[in-house]
């Protein structure tokens, strides 16, 4: 009876072959330090669609756009807003922008325009394709793709702001892409064109990307509220997120301008959704419900984009293609040149205007690192019916091959070789943090008082109606407003003892339960060796005498050690703070 | 375009719901400890149903029986199969079987022969139901519904044995109930019966049930060894966990017996995989993947047995009903009587082989504990369409209501005035365990002595099986195994730890790292009052004098507080026992 499970059985089975390839991926140390992991899987992908291929001989199922936008995209997107650094981000802002709109356009029409100049070359044979039909592939092929660059560029540990110039740009250029390529889809189907539609076209891009902002805002919002009333049912907890997450991508899916899926929309509304949320879910949920968010999140877009780059290689195989080596040669060739071009014209323009210019290693690696991937796919399988789309689908599977093998296997050696400015390993310091802020404030205080509104004056503004406003609505415990040093200091505290704890180092300090478990432990078969061991090492002598009054005092601890069982709290959940108090109170209370 | 979103936004509008729900009823805190959770929920459903109805002029749609064996069910059962108790499941496996085996053939046959015997009564225009269709509704409104009894049971606490049994004989008898209703559902479209069938019928019961142990365990032992390979891929560790669980469910519902889903197969797979993997698994994967898979499993199941109450009520709403008052009045009364005849009986031969006997307090809670739920109300719609299927429908629901609704609001107070043996509030104590474990030890060996194979042997003979062969496949790091004594302690270390840095007691021992915190929290504004605070606390004298070599000796924390951004690991995954590892290194070199 396999019809009636066949849905969830293949889609475990696909997510299982993708863990496995992970898994086995790493086993061998060498190999992720050369190959980044998505060529691996892409070519996973390949060897399976050679299988299916072989065995049904018709072409394997490419990937569906409904699953691809609706299933897999989102915990990706969601992922990198939730971990996305707020601050390089909205400090480059300006630059990203830039690169996405500008730069877009710029490839876009350049490689559009020159492939349609290919077209004319007589021997090549492509008279037949219009500039209209090249105009669209270039929108379709310039999409710089999110989850590739994630994918490589998490693995090369560039500088934070390189990374957030590339990742930003894929991000928000899909957008653009999205808009031209339904304008030029829209154009190859009418009969005449009008300037209305075009700037039609342009205005509703805007509206779009605010409207995106503010749905999802709304939802983060919500679902910080909501948190703030789930003290009694911790285990839902993290459910919220992804509820509210899902749900500001799909309303944006529902609302999305007609005929073609905004990516623009999508990945606003749940990137605002993310960020918003964030800090105030983080205060209202618990530590437990906080480390399954996280784990979830990521095990989620990890599994999600092992996905993607599998079927890309799956859909790859099959006789979907019409080849012709001119115009694919021109096409990766094109791609390559109109966006080194588009970097160091638009980085000319942004360096005159910042003090922190871009170098010209940073604007190589940002050219080399524009990757096509699954949309540019997507996109492509969608275009209307017409008889050089196998052509154009054959062009975009070797761009993207290419992207991700020869620009992703060689950029970790160039960036060794250019000795580009690397991530730094460790975290700024707690005193970098305070002197930071403590410039923060100092800017906001100079922008205020000359009257310029730049970005130190809007962020206080934003930090006041905060503190001022939203606080008091979205977090439970609004009676104690911890500064963020205390939560800082708390988190390390509480690092800092499993930590001891699990080196065995709680006990060298006479702290006195740990002293009573050895005493227990003594009881066990090695009696003698654990118990000269534990007392030579941490005892006192007058301590040694106090031990009946020990043993009194933190019998509390000795009383409860497993979990009951019950299935809509989590064992342990309130009692931690309980046993602490009770403990406290009696060691208060001895002398 | 709504059409395009429509099922995964309205699957995601139904959990929002029934969470939402949730939290409703947790903000009264009077109301959880008046109503059980299900019957607010099922309230919640009839309200929706009603809305439902009201507004489209039809009945609302029932719950698909698709969806609710293959999404709703397994989390629920996977959840009950992880944090199963295995020793009080094991030490009364017999006495389950026979409530679960036998108990259910009685009140099938039971309910079936007494309701045949009123549609006899000319009176009450009945007499067109045969005997075979009377005895197929005996056999599906017997099953009592292990989802109903979990969400009574586990709000009443009492004692782990009287849950066990409820609990254990409400999983394993739907098995006793598919087959029998399975039977009289073929017989009543078979022309003939054969006493053959009826043999192969019971047989087919007992392959089954070993067969779904079998995979369960195979698919267990499976994911433990998967998760030997995770240790460079801590992210994907949970996916495993529901990944191989959920395979070996849909293994057991592609290869159930014809026709209908054999819930044995599938209960007893998932529950034996849960069990099986559960030991090898959390010593394999990290203590964060484990918080995740723990928090997951409650999460998951929690929303999916909310969203079969809230189901339960929305699909009562309609006209799917046909009242026949004395048929209803006599199902719920013959439910009642057949059950608390066949426990008395049953229990009686219970008694005599054993000698923790089941007291008559704990018979009648057994007895009254006999909830139906969600498994009787598919079972009903899937019945073949005979001109009497409304009636069975409306007794159905008048069952489910009867007993989760009175049953289910009056145990609570039925517990409290019988004084029924309540849950122990608190844990084994350690020494308790051992004394435990030596106890089983001496049986083990009294029973190898005497030739006899109780349960102590076979107990004994698979721990030496386990720590023989399995450990060795299954576990990464088997060159130091740990007894569970050191485990227990090292986790009461752990929790300690938390606890003391919770309640900020981590600086009352001189362990030298929190002391440079409050030092480097001097350095905010409050400086004088910690500082003050701080060291008399902390300090003796002669300590003070050493603060710089601890500066120096600690630095290394310092280095590093915040978290690198990547998409494939967690922040701190590796890192607390390198930092430990260094202190210590650090302190041991300094005299």
């Amino acid at each position: 009876d396999y019809q009636h499970v066949q849905v969830p059985f293949e889609i475990t089975l696909w997510i299982m072959l993708a863990s496995l390839a992970k898994i086995g991926f790493h086993l061998y140390n060498k190999l992720p330090s050369v190959v980044p992991e998505s060529c691996l899987l892409i070519f996973v992908g390949l060897i399976m669609g050679g299988i299916i291929y072989g065995l049904n001989d018709k072409s394997p199922p490419v990937m569906d756009s409904d699953i691809f936008f609706l299933y897999l995209l989102p915990p990706i997107v969601l992922d990198a807003g939730y971990f996305m650094p707020s601050r390089p981000f909205f400090e480059n802002i300006g630059t990203i922008l830039l690169y996405a709109v500008v730069g877009t356009i710029w490839n876009v029409f350049g490689i559009g325009f020159s492939l349609y100049g290919i077209c004319q070359v007589k021997v090549f044979r492509l008279q037949d394709v219009s500039l209209l039909h090249n105009l669209l592939f270039g929108s379709l092929i310039a999409a710089v793709d999110p989850v590739a660059v994630l994918a490589v560029f998490e693995e090369i540990h560039v500088n934070e702001k390189l990374h957030i110039l590339v990742f930003g740009e894929s991000l928000l250029n899909d957008a653009v892409t999205v808009v031209l390529y339904k304008l030029f889809r829209s154009f190859c189907e009418m009969p005449t064109i009008k300037t209305v539609d075009i700037f039609a076209g342009v205005g509703k891009f805007f509206v779009v990307g605010l409207g995106g902002v503010l749905v999802g805002l709304i939802f983060g919002m919500t679902a910080a509220f909501t948190t703030r009333f789930t003290k009694d049912i911790r285990v839902i907890e993290p459910l919220f997120v992804f509820l509210y997450s899902y749900l500001s991508y799909l309303t944006a899916e529902m609302f999305h301008l007609s005929g073609i899926k905004n990516l623009l929309f999508h990945f606003l509304s749940i990137i605002a959704c993310a960020m918003g949320m964030k800090r105030y879910v983080e205060a209202n949920i618990s530590l437990k419900s906080h480390t399954t968010v996280k784990y979830f999140m990521k095990m989620w877009s990890s599994v999600s984009d092992t996905l993607i780059f599998i079927f890309l290689g799956v859909s790859t195989i099959g006789e979907n293609h019409e080849w012709n080596w001119p115009y694919i040669c021109f096409t990766v060739i094109f791609c390559l040149i109109w966006r080194a071009l588009g970097v160091l014209v638009l980085t000319f323009f942004v360096n005159r205007f910042h003090v922190n210019t871009i170098t010209s290693k940073d604007q190589f690696i940002i050219a080399y690192g524009g990757l096509r991937g699954a949309i540019c796919f997507s996109l492509v399988f969608l275009l209307p019916d017409f008889h050089r789309k196998k052509l154009f689908i054959a062009a975009t599977t070797v761009v993207i091959l290419f992207t991700v093998f020869i620009q992703g296997m060689t950029i970790r050696p160039l960036v060794d070789l250019l000795a580009v400015k690397r991530k730094r390993e460790s975290a700024p310091t707690v005193g970098e943090q305070i002197h930071i802020r403590f410039l923060d404030h100092l800017l906001a205080g100079i922008e205020d008082i000359s009257g310029h509104w730049g970005q130190y004056y809007w962020k206080d503004k934003l930090e006041y109606f905060n503190s001022k406003y939203l606080q008091k609505i979205l977090l439970r415990e609004y009676d104690q407003p911890k500064s963020s040093i205390v939560l800082l200091y708390e988190k390390l505290e509480r690092k800092h003892a499993i930590e001891l704890a699990e080196a065995g180092q709680l006990s060298h300090a006479p702290s006195h339960p740990s002293l009573l478990y050895s005493v227990f432990l003594c009881s066990n078969n090695d009696r003698t060796v654990i118990m000269d061991k534990k007392l030579e090492d941490t005892l006192n002598p007058d301590v040694l005498e106090n031990i009946q009054e020990i043993l009194a005092r933190n019998l509390y601890r000795i009383r409860r050690t497993g979990p009951a069982y019950n299935r809509h709290t989590l064992p342990g959940e309130t009692e931690p703070v309980e046993h602490a108090k009770e403990i406290l109170i009696l060691q208060h209370k001895s002398p």
